[in-house]
């Protein structure tokens, strides 16, 4: 008697879950393509070599120098050989920048040397350095609000510590002092800014980094100083005697030139002009060799890409792997991009992103216009069990995703556990033992789930619009 | 009824304590006053004020700079407001050397930027630098046996890991290639030497360190490699392709020049010619602030001595700090300490080096004739409810204690948790962010108890063969 009733339950689920099934975007067949994409990835220790390739064999690539020419040349020839069916650049117009020494120390009234980095962009000093006294501030709203005479010919110090965080969050509010602190110390007559570094380690590494440079008229220079020469010049300052600093920076403005989106197409089978873009970014800061920022990146949507042209059959739609230029320097391939791209803007279905180093995804958040919510509760069967919790609508599609979210393109957010992540961001620490191989094959499994499934579902996403 | 027999065999089991304490070396009063010195040691910070002091104030203090000097009036200036009854400097020799930059960057196949430190004492590259293809060894030995052919006009890469320990067991093999990797290699006819550090870090830190130069004809260029970038050419090597170095490096061997031991006293009031030295050194490496090596060993004996001179009475024996000069660089304080003071090395009771960090000391060594270890046993009563064990008794005193105990001078070890220590040994990552205040109250509670003791004890401690 069991056994039967068993049966005929176990039918009667089916039947309903096929009923179920075709009010929903995914077909139970997509599902179990994923199913096996995802089994595959974390099987796969191909993304883990990508990285390790990249690393060793290209190493720093900031966008606009030779590094960011062999990372373009690196990134094509990969391409080709991973399965896609096109694979080519576009050129971009980058603000070049050569990065000389940067030299800082405490000539009274202890003497000792500081470690700083340039922060990108930043003017040199003039020949034979500066010296002057430092000021210090909270953050950069202590600064805005002090008085010209306060910081007119003096070093301003921007001592603000960053809170460390899964989610990344105290990023934010720290960064702050790096995008505008130069701009605002320039106007109120300072010499030069140094700036506790944007980041959540200990270690005697400076966080280098994009400020804003656009209009400021006369720009001075502007250095990050790791956490420990921050707390030196705290100490120092709380015996109550001036402190002073000398800087020799020899950076220099380079005329405008070249880099390069590399993009990559998986063409659909039978909407090719129905494009999902899964993004990371090429370029790297100079420092380290881009191991977390963005090389893990790159590595889990090529993986991502290579296991999904593995299939028997195209996807429905056209997947396209974008290696985004110059991100680090303001989004600059992404914005080049949408701008090339405006006419064919309402055919990108949507757009997701990996920038944020190589930790496990913990988080599904999302973009959508809220009665396609389905697709995405039907990826959490998937998804669920690599340990990923069904987050928010906020996605913003990563750094580069964000320009197209801009426009109203949906995105998907793989969030990653950031915890570690600000430690080596921007210092020569990014480098290829902090990737841990484990998580990257977690990341890809999500990231081939989530890609295959928007590439092949059903219906369409439509628009969010951009008030959202 | 209870509670006069509870009475009656407390009174009893006092009067056996009594009988019993007459038998040993140390008295239950001795005892009872280094319980008192061990609480107050828990519950003070000053330690912690010392070394921030030492690292704000004067920083990196390389034996022979401008920072050793400033060191020296910090180290005299200190002792001073501690309560010593003597505080005097003796003047010792250094071989003085200037330390310029080292740039290193693979130039084939795979260009990119290495971060890399000098060697104590290594001489610069020829001006406009030097390139040559890297042939590695898994280790000195492996060095050692190699043909002249296989070296000559290459540079030498020797890529042994260290093993993480508590004990830091792993840095004796380890820095083997430090030690003679660059004269083995010269003698082959090298062009230079690049070591993978002697850490356990994986940071992108080069650790510096001394290296044995003397009667080495031709030196050679010799450079430590982060972690990080031992693991890059590594894995280019693994690619099967010569892997081309430049090296640029700008240092400069000077005339021998002055440092100073600097000692305080606190003269024994029945004993004062028997002298019981506790010591840390006082010079560090160059490019951290010298925080774990060794300014927590200078804090936790300055400290030491500063809760032993508060005291109302003086202890039996003179207590004498010695802040050694030139540890980093051979022993250098040590040794023309003991040399100077040969006369009198008998009357050295005993010695003890605080050298290897800031962690919490676990396990109590000694180095003393066998008819000698009730003492040991006494002062456990003291240390184990710090969490110490009782260890062996094969102490080497510290790395400047080993030269008293080659002397026969008997020794007590009060060994720290080392599992972190070469994470930041001998980098720019020295810095006091790595001293952990708490763990510096318990190993001055160690040492106090052990540093009275031994200066106040009834008996003598006899001499340890050196043989043993």
């Amino acid at each position: 008697m069991l056994r039967p009733l068993l049966t005929l339950t176990g039918g009667l689920l089916a039947a309903l879950a096929v009923v179920s099934a075709q009010a929903k975007p995914l077909s139970q067949e997509d599902i179990s393509v994923a199913e096996v994409l995802r089994d595959r990835a974390l099987e796969s220790s191909d993304a883990y070599s990508l990285v390790e390739s990249l690393t060793v064999e290209v190493g720093p690539r900031r966008a606009g120098t030779e590094g960011d020419r062999r990372a373009v040349a690196w990134a094509l020839q990969k391409m080709k050989t991973l399965g896609f069916d096109r694979v080519y650049t576009e050129q971009i117009d980058v603000k070049r920048w050569h990065r000389g020494h940067a030299h800082a120390e405490v000539v009274a009234p202890f003497p000792q040397p500081l470690v700083v980095s340039s922060l990108g962009y930043s003017v040199p000093t003039p020949e034979g350095g500066l010296t002057a006294e430092i000021v210090e501030f909270a953050d950069v709203e202590a600064l805005t609000k002090a008085s010209a005479k306060k910081v007119k010919g003096k070093i301003v110090f921007i001592n603000r510590r960053m809170e460390r965080a899964r989610t990344g969050e105290g990023y934010g509010p720290a960064v702050q002092g790096r995008s505008k602190g130069m701009r605002i110390a320039a106007e109120k007559g300072a010499v030069a800014l140094l700036l506790r570094s944007v980041g959540t380690d200990s270690d005697r590494f400076a966080h280098t980094g994009m400020m804003s440079i656009e209009g400021v008229e006369n720009p001075v220079p502007a250095l990050a100083l790791s956490a420990p020469d921050a707390n030196l010049l705290e100490a120092m300052l709380k015996r109550g005697k001036p402190v002073e600093v000398k800087l020799d920076v020899d950076n220099e403005l380079l005329a405008d030139g070249p880099s390069f989106n590399v993009i990559g197409e998986i063409t659909g089978r039978e909407k090719p002009e129905e494009v999902m873009i899964i993004g990371a970014h090429l370029d790297s800061w100079d420092e380290g060799t881009g191991a977390l920022d963005d090389g893990a990146g790159v590595a889990i949507v090529l993986e991502t890409a290579r296991l999904i042209a593995e299939l028997p059959s195209r996807p429905r739609r056209t997947l396209r792997v974008v290696l985004f230029g110059a991100e680090e320097i303001g989004l600059v391939g992404a914005k080049q991009y949408v701008e090339a791209h405006r006419s064919e803007l309402d055919n990108i279905i949507a757009v997701s992103e990996s920038d944020f180093g190589a930790g496990k995804v913990w988080r599904f958040d999302t973009r959508l216009p809220e009665n396609k919510f389905d697709i995405a509760d039907q990826m959490m069967q998937l998804l669920a069990p690599l340990g990923i919790e069904r987050g928010n609508n906020n996605s913003h599609g990563g750094p580069d995703g964000s320009v197209f979210v801009a426009q109203g393109v949906p995105a998907f957010g793989l969030y990653q556990d950031g915890t570690d992540y600000f430690d080596f961001h921007h210092t020569p620490n990014d480098t290829l033992d902090k990737v841990d191989p484990e998580n990257l094959k977690q990341n890809v499994a999500a990231w081939v789930v989530m890609s295959f499934l928007v590439a092949e579902m059903e219906g369409d996403l439509g628009r969010v619009p951009t008030e959202h």
